[in-house]
């Protein structure tokens, strides 16, 4: 891949923490890796909450019967973790985002169980019918230990700590449409702002291959080749409201720099 | 729900051993969970193919780089297990239907080797571009032990035996297709098999809810209420093209039968 030929105005992307958050926020459902009474590893479906706040915010809630083998791992060995994988994946798995949290469960008690109760019910709305049954018990996996693999080459681990104080990107939901609706109808300004801001000056045509709420990622065609690149917005955004004119922004602000030269 | 009023002439259902042949040969990537160094459980998405023949047929086929945490975990301690979700489930996750192969791995030499390359290559195509990297290694899940969810309530395990023996069903890559179409345009012949096969006389409307090679599945509603039973083809069907003839083959049989009076 060609080297970009000046410097990326705003690289800033998410961290592996704020990119775990949030593909465990887009979803209710993984697998969770639990231990049998032999110590051999037990792969099974599971759906799951994540707690809003407090010492454990985003930590999986889940539901599971003692009757079922999963249910009776758990109760004699706490050790456990969950794969999920990002919702709406292409025809090629491995380019899916992807995460492992890994810790311990326990079974929450007190404020922590309505809470707990409340956050699996939020996710999976099915539960209420079997929520309360006896043999069913809540679980919250104590997250100790994180790995985000984001697609082909990009990876990497988090601590507890930097997972809990992470936010689920706002604007992770409208992503696909507006990703969408860039490469439609704002192709021109995508590739004013590799020229501009992303490091490609010699940019002949732009993509847009993904959006969070640091900036864009740009798949941009150059006479020396393909190469991918960042244009972020220079500053966080808190909500998915923000998402249109910080784009906007982009547009303009690359505008207004000027379209350098299109051949170095 | 009540119960039949009269024998379900052909309640055959497929084994839970074809049952989980038949979600592991439906997709192309599951959830592995392995060991690490301290022997925690640790889940993380794989891609596979399933080996076709021979005394470890069905056997998914994992290609994994040893720079990963699954790749390290497997190289160390052989046991693991696979979860496969059925593809295509509806908005409850619990109502979709999967499957714990749980047994050892080992990295596949001689023919195995051949075998088990074509079988990952032929389930996962962007596998050309890494198989053969030197960080990269096929290992075969020789599976001792099958656990199958078919939804809620159904469920069942099966040995090794009988999952190797077992085929994937050659009707399911169309049932989604046949049950929208039986239920579009041949409501009134659902419910003549429901009342002349399926033990319900007293059906007022049927909804065919899943098809594979051995019958099909109905939801009736009768003045009792609502409830399942089973209409099958009174053979077991070795390809997709006899679908169709199986199908009107009920209806005729139905009507041969003579609808029963609609009320008991």
């Amino acid at each position: 891949m060609p080297p970009p030929l000046r410097d990326i105005v705003d690289p800033t992307r998410p961290s592996a923490a704020e990119e775990a958050r949030t593909i465990a926020a887009a979803t209710n459902a993984g697998t969770l890796a639990s231990l049998t009474a032999t110590g051999d590893p037990w792969a099974s479906f599971v759906t799951y909450g994540l707690l809003e706040s407090g010492p454990d915010a985003g930590a999986p809630v889940l539901c599971v019967s003692h009757l079922a083998e999963h249910g009776r791992n758990l109760a004699a060995d706490p050790r456990a973790s969950l794969a999920v994988v990002a919702p709406g994946g292409g025809s090629d798995p491995l380019a899916s985002p992807r995460i492992t949290l890994a810790g311990v469960v326990r079974q929450p008690a007190g404020d922590e169980l309505a809470a707990a109760r409340d956050a699996h019910l939020a996710a999976v709305e099915a539960a209420k019918f079997y929520i309360d049954y006896s043999d069913f018990s809540l679980w919250v996996l104590r997250v100790q230990r994180v790995r985000w693999v984001g697609g082909y080459g990009r990876m990497d681990s988090a601590g507890a700590a930097d997972y809990t104080a992470a936010v689920p990107d706002p604007v992770a939901p409208l992503a696909a449409g507006a990703i969408a609706h860039l490469n439609a109808d704002h192709a021109g300004g995508l590739a004013e702002m590799a020229r501009a801001l992303g490091g490609f000056p010699d940019t002949e045509s732009a993509v847009c291959t993904g959006i969070d709420r640091y900036g864009l990622d740009l798949l941009v065609s150059t006479p020396r080749g393909a190469a991918y690149t960042r244009v972020g917005f220079g500053a966080r955004l808190d909500s998915a409201d923000e998402l249109r004119s910080a784009t906007a922004g982009l547009v303009n602000r690359a505008r207004a720099a000027g379209t350098p030269p299109g051949r170095p």
